[in-house]
């Protein structure tokens, strides 16, 4: 069985160095309810956080900080969650979603039954800043 | 507003480190599905990860690396989660949960829908090891 993680991009890729890159979520239903949602996915196709280096675990939690520091400067997030599952999909990705308690489903988690309508016309248009400054603003941290 | 994880211990407390404790979770409908299911609630009142200085971060993903060990070597889940969502308490803490590909909800996330019924009598009768004893390798691991 190929990995869609090692064979496609998966997502609109915003960071690309060489122990991850830095994506975000395009498509589907995800994407229209949560728009600042990124993934980071480590390069190398492991399952669990805990089978990297511990030089690896802390570089990977640093990106994924980066994200949040930006996300969080940018958009005001009520919250940032941050989660590893990987049952679909058993390669190292970490989800970094910005949450806010207008969007369909705060306070529950995306994945969890939604709370209310979602914004007409996609949550993207509540974002205090457009999406493409966000991904400029993720990538230029990533260049420092 | 009174934070519940500021003035209780929130679960089985497992290990008590200054910076952070590690409970398990023993009530309700997650501790019957997910039965071992553990958390590191850090012991500062903070909201976000980054809000965490960068040492601080790393001792807190060591940690949970700790328990995703334990959990792993004892226990040979399907696949591990992690997740810091605290959309509902914004008192960091991590989940740090044993995934099998025989519980109620696999491979969905633990706050989605059921994919099946649940074990009779709860799922912690399926586990290779009895709780008890993940409870006391996870104590002596953070003994060490």
């Amino acid at each position: 069985m190929t990995c869609p993680l090692c064979t496609t991009d998966a997502g609109l890729v915003v960071a690309r160095m060489p122990q991850f890159r830095v994506v975000r979520v395009i498509d589907g239903d995800e994407a229209r309810r949560f728009p600042a949602f990124y993934r980071l996915i480590w390069t190398a196709h492991v399952a669990e956080f805990s089978d990297l280096s511990p030089a690896d675990r802390h570089a990977c939690m640093d990106a994924v900080v980066v994200i949040e520091q930006v996300l969080r400067s940018m958009l005001a997030p009520t919250k940032v969650n941050l989660a590893t599952l990987g049952n679909v999909v058993p390669h190292l990705h970490w989800h970094v979603i910005a949450r806010f308690d207008w969007d369909s489903h705060f306070p529950a988690p995306v994945w969890a039954a939604a709370q209310r309508d979602e914004v007409p016309g996609g949550a993207a248009a509540r974002l205090a800043r457009p999406l493409a400054a966000v991904d400029s603003a993720i990538a230029q941290a990533f260049r420092r």
